[in-house]
């Protein structure tokens, strides 16, 4: 096909796709050139913009590496990863509600024993997490693999520490014991903004948007038999939960964060300040 | 706003652009936003597929270099940009047409005078190319700066070869005369397949397409009171004429390669091989 404008051109694309044997890729790259020229056309998107949309894919594209995910911070911040996580886990009532994963999690995770602190040396006030994980019969779930991962009390994840090389913290696998229980202690998540140093930064700035997430500790569980939960526990109060940068925050997932004075914390020790501790249910659905 | 689900969710991402101070920018990023909803709604798209485009995207990033632009590359193949160039160049009749860009253009070019061979040792047949660049009323285009790139007789871009290093060839900045002429040898192009060693070249072995171009001249015509204009010189006949993979061809852009056996070339050289000369009018449309 010769000589193709801008009122034929989706048609020539689309007829391009004939030969794909793969049904679902088909329909899927199909549909992304119908929406991508809908949304070219409607606007009338200029060259100088065009190229400046591809210059802003390429940063975001070279601002990835291994522990750096610029790709998934531009589909949060865009509703999309809320979008697919809505679209794809509406479990029955009484399940615990999924969000969204966040660029963060790593799929290597030191692992830890119930009880450990996970926190290491990340700053922060102490927190002393009771999980218990049961299904929607109210049986526990025994064995179910706990991915935990967090910022800290500057907001940081110990990814975006260069100072701390391979070192890991706040940041952990665990296992449910037999009863479906798990204990951690670890520091108080505190709002944090998302990474404002790449393009989705310079996007929020240039939106007028602020980068800011309420206060939340990051859970993936996998077990046997269950759906895989990707959630988060947010803390309140807190001054984002209305206004989440990546439109994540559920007031089913607002746990609550529990303040003692100085003394005798859960695990036995002796604590000279404050400390907090979270008792969470959380239920899966089945797979 | 919590608990936004898949229904509500664009609204709420819409209103989170509210306080954007630059209109366009607003206008640009709603659309965006509305649009790559409703592909995702319309598919129903799973969290691997997501996964999965992301890291296609974070993968086409990674292999954008000075000299390698995949995110062009796949703008091109599924014809975002014919039809952004397309939207943005309709010229009045009697004026050259505009075609895509492409993603192997380089800012720095070797500067050459007319009459040069900017071939340099690429293989090929010789070309001789007799450019005259007039405006719409048939006045010469004295002093345009005329870009021209090319592939070679192996199909490759002098960019896509790693042993030349910062070694150009086949590839000029040149200006035309005080009559509007620009004349130059160089090497008679031929099809090539774009490059399918990455992110973009997968999709197209994914999606059942070939990934050739027709044999062409790029060229970027910048002149002080007239429109730039970029777009290629096609070659016929070409088995991919009617399936670039690119979607650039027009028929108003295939230009004459005449054939002449061994003997003396039009810059008076004597050639002991057959050869090719191409006379080629190019009328710029005003600014």
């Amino acid at each position: 096909m010769r000589n193709i404008t801008a009122d034929n051109i989706t048609d020539a694309v689309l007829a391009r796709f004939a030969g794909c044997d793969n049904p679902r890729l088909k329909e899927v790259m199909g549909a992304l050139v119908r929406h991508t020229h809908d949304f070219i056309r409607e606007v009338k998107l200029t060259e100088a913009e065009w190229l400046a949309g591809i210059q802003f894919l390429t940063q975001t594209g070279l601002k990835c590496t291994g522990q750096r995910q610029e790709f998934i911070l531009l589909s949060d911040t865009l509703g999309v990863s809320m979008l697919v996580t809505a679209m794809n886990n509406q479990y029955p009532a009484g399940a615990t509600e999924a969000t969204v994963f966040g660029p963060f999690h790593t799929e290597v995770m030191p692992l830890a024993e119930s009880g450990a602190d996970i926190g290491g040396d990340a700053p922060g006030e102490p927190l002393f997490v009771n999980a218990q994980i049961n299904g929607l019969g109210g049986e526990p779930v025994a064995n179910a693999e706990v991915d935990i991962w967090q910022a800290d009390d500057d907001g940081l994840y110990d990814v975006q520490r260069p100072e701390l090389g391979d070192t890991r913290r706040a940041r952990a696998r665990m296992h449910t014991d037999a009863q479906g229980n798990l204990k951690f202690r670890t520091v108080v998540p505190t709002p944090y903004p998302v990474p404002t140093d790449g393009p989705v930064g310079a996007m929020l700035v240039a939106t007028g948007r602020h980068p800011w997430r309420p206060a939340h500790l990051h859970f993936r569980i996998r077990a046997q038999g269950y759906s895989t939960l990707i959630t988060h526990i947010f803390r309140a109060p807190d001054p984002y939960l209305d206004s989440d940068a990546v439109f994540g925050v559920r007031s089913s997932l607002i746990g609550e964060f529990v303040e003692h004075p100085a003394g005798t914390a859960p695990d036995g020790s002796r604590l000279e300040r404050r400390h907090f501790t979270l008792d969470q249910q959380v239920v899966l659905a089945p797979a």
